[in-house]
Parts: structure tokens; sequence; C-alpha cells
């Protein structure tokens, strides 16, 4: 395995950072690398927030779910899909462009998410830990007034980066399904009752034979997919495509 | 620049490939890779259609804007977000799941991306190019009844991959944008016309006086934004969004 490939398996979400900041110089290599990333036709359908305001990483950790851990993270970026910055370009031009429709928003989704993912790469390869915040999706209305976003704008990602405690370092990478449950061959092959469940088991149980899948599906559900952040996200989604939809 | 960042920087898109195949196990390597990738909640929301056969090659050169190069690339693979595989995962439990909101497939989207970017990052650490395709999200109808998609199954991305030939080798990677072009602090600062202006000059003009601002930008807009493929990633798009914002 190269060194790249290592680094991919390596790489794992880190939620705590050591009290030392990132120097600019880092930062900038970092957001370089994500700068470099491909895009839909060249065009970096995107934009970066940078949060240094204390105060606003205070609220943007109230807003995605009430995590702490948020508001301390010395590196706080904003990926969002920006269809505002060539429709600008457009007018400048004399163009009197249609609006931005979901289609737009999805590629710009896209090359946002691409980008973010060089930055989480980067960072790695630099001995910086990091982790998506995918709550960043949720409360558009408080976001949007916080953040200067617009109708054509809209989070697709965010990170917080820093420097790993010698305890996150150590913390095993929770285990990535196998192969065989995400790939198929030709044609999406949806999977049935019973191979869901023993790729669940699998992967959850460390072969322990008291696994309870019943117990820990419904559990798992409750926390994650019928949560009230679930479902705020859902109401706030809809409310950021809303203005693409018209 | 450590040698991680240097292959970000180096990876510029191919799509032109040598007539010599990507062996079983150097595309294991590069799905595992991305297998590795973080996901929300370590749930993995995304499936990988790995298309060999070469009448869905054909077609889906033919529903992805009538790109020929996309038939005859070695490797081609198709990143869905795969709201689907846990609703299962649910009802196995004996649960009744509420069905997938605009937010669920926007988390699942992003899952997809960062898991395809992990591909192409471990792709180039191996010499092999890969381009993306965003076409891949025209034709919903056809492209859904060609790879067996239902209602929560969404394209997110399309690659494709094989070994350069010498010309990609050595052509040129398009410049990408100055940092300060895309990144704003605390807040989205949205750009207004001159700067606008100014950034496209820089990045296309090659510093050349004569640069042709409103005429380059008037035939990007109708190539890109105001083209046909565009209309019709906007339509598919909305019929794609429509089960789940009911």
């Amino acid at each position: 395995m190269n060194p790249t490939l290592a680094q991919l398996w390596e790489r794992k979400s880190v939620r705590v950072f050591l009290d030392r900041p990132v120097d600019d110089a880092t930062r900038n290599e970092i957001i370089d690398a994500a700068i470099q990333a491909p895009s839909a036709g060249n065009q970096n359908l995107y934009a970066i927030i940078d949060v240094r305001d204390q105060a606003v990483k205070d609220e943007l950790a109230e807003l995605c779910d009430h995590q702490p851990f948020i508001a301390t993270a010395p590196v706080l970026w904003v990926f969002l899909a920006d269809c505002r910055r060539w429709l600008g370009a457009y007018q400048e031009a004399g163009l009197k462009p249609r609006a931005p429709g979901p289609g737009d928003l999805l590629i710009a989704y896209a090359d946002a998410l691409v980008a973010a993912q060089n930055a989480v790469v980067a960072a790695h390869s630099l001995g910086l830990g990091s982790c998506y915040i995918g709550d960043i999706l949720e409360n558009r209305e408080r976001v949007a007034a916080l953040l200067n976003l617009d109708d054509y704008t809209v989070p697709a990602a965010m990170l917080v980066m820093g420097w790993p405690t010698e305890h996150q370092l150590k913390r095993p990478k929770p285990p990535r399904p196998a192969r065989g449950d995400l790939v198929s061959v030709d044609r999406y092959r949806r999977r049935q009752g019973r191979e869901l469940r023993a790729s669940i088991v699998a992967r959850e149980s460390g072969a322990a034979a008291s696994f309870d899948y019943d117990g820990w599906m419904r559990a798992f559900c409750e926390r994650k997919y019928e949560s009230d952040f679930a479902r705020e996200m859902n109401r706030s989604a809809a409310a950021y495509l809303r203005p693409f939809m018209e």
C-alpha cells in the first residue's frame, strides 16, 4: 500500500483537539490543496467561510445540535454550494441568466464536498484531525442570517480541525462495511432484510453471538433517523431547496 | 510540500485513456480506500455501481450528454446517494421508519461525494487518471431504469478512470481561482461585478491585455449554464428530488 492509500485508511474523525492553534501557513496549505480539487467545468461552484470570530463559532455550535466541541475547535470552515458567484459574473457581462435550478445546486453541492474532502486529506497529511458536521444543514433561517447566506448559497459541509489529543490518536477507527455491502455490478442491487441484518451484525457485533440486532437497530434509529435533529434537518433542507425549485 | 499535498496539486481530470485494462486488484485498492472515507454517523449512506457491461456503458455515454469517451473508459463507477439501505435495515428490525426527506438525501449525497473523492485521490496515487461526469444527473427516467434505481437512490457522481495517455499527462492543469476568490472570513462575502470580472480575467487571460471578458463570458454561459444539457439536468434533478419532498 502506498503512503497516500495508507493515509486514507488511517484517517478517522477527530472531535477533541489540543489547545494549540493552527497557524495561518498550515491553514493556507490545506485551503490551497482543497482549491486544487476537480470541479464541474472548472467553475469551482463553492465558497469557503473561515470562521474566526468566537461569537460566530459559539452560535454555530448551538445551531448545529448543541455540540460544544465545535466552538472550541481551532479551525472551523463552512463549505457552501455557491450558485451565486457565476450568476454575478454572467450579470457583469450584461447577460440575464435564468435562476439556478436544483441541478445547478446539486452540481455545486458536489463541488463543495469534493473540495472539502481534499481539505480533509490534506489536513491528515499534515497531522491535523478533522470532523464533518452534517448538522450545519439545520436551522436554515438562523444559519443564513449568521453567515450572510442568500437564496443561492447553501451549506454543503462544515469541518472542524485541530491537533488531535493523544487519546484521539489511539482511539480505534470505527469499522467500515465490507466492499460487498456497498458495491454492485452494472445495476443497483437492493439489499434485502436478511442480508442487511447479516452485514450490520458482522460490523457491529465483533462476532459476539449475543448481538441483539433488533434492539441495536431500534436504539440507533431513535437516536439518529427519528431524532429531533433529523426532523429539523429535513425541514431546513426543504427550505434551502425551495428557491431552486421555483 | 509533503507527497500527499503534491498529489492533490498534481491531479487533473483525464478523459483519454490507454487501451489497457485496470485489473481487479487495482480497482479493489481504490474502492477500499473510498470506503474508508468519513460518513455521517458512520452510516456510509451511498452505494457504488461498478459498470462492466459494455451495453450499459454505451447507454450511459449517450445519456450523459453523448460523450463517447465514457463508453471506452476502462473503469466506470456510479456513486449513489443511498437512502434505501438503512430504511431496509430499520424495517428488518420491525420498525416503521418515516420516508426519507431532503435533509436525508443531502447528507447521503455528501457521503457519496466524499467517498468518490477518496477514490479519485487513491486512483491518482496509483497512476490512474480520472474524471467526474456531472451529466449523470440528466435523464432521470432512463438512467433509473438502466441502473435499477428507485425513489430513494440518486446518482451523486459518476467517475471514469484508466491509465492516462502521454498526451494527457503532459496537458497543463487548468488554473484554479485564487484563494481570495473563494474564501471569506466569518460570513459569506458576496463578490460584486468588478471583482468577479477581475478574477475571471486574471485566471483566463494569462495576463493578455486584450482579453474580452464580456465575449468570453457570453460564450461560456451559452455553452454551459444556458445549454440544453443544463436545462435537462435541472428538470431531471427536480424529478430525483420530488420523492424526498413529499
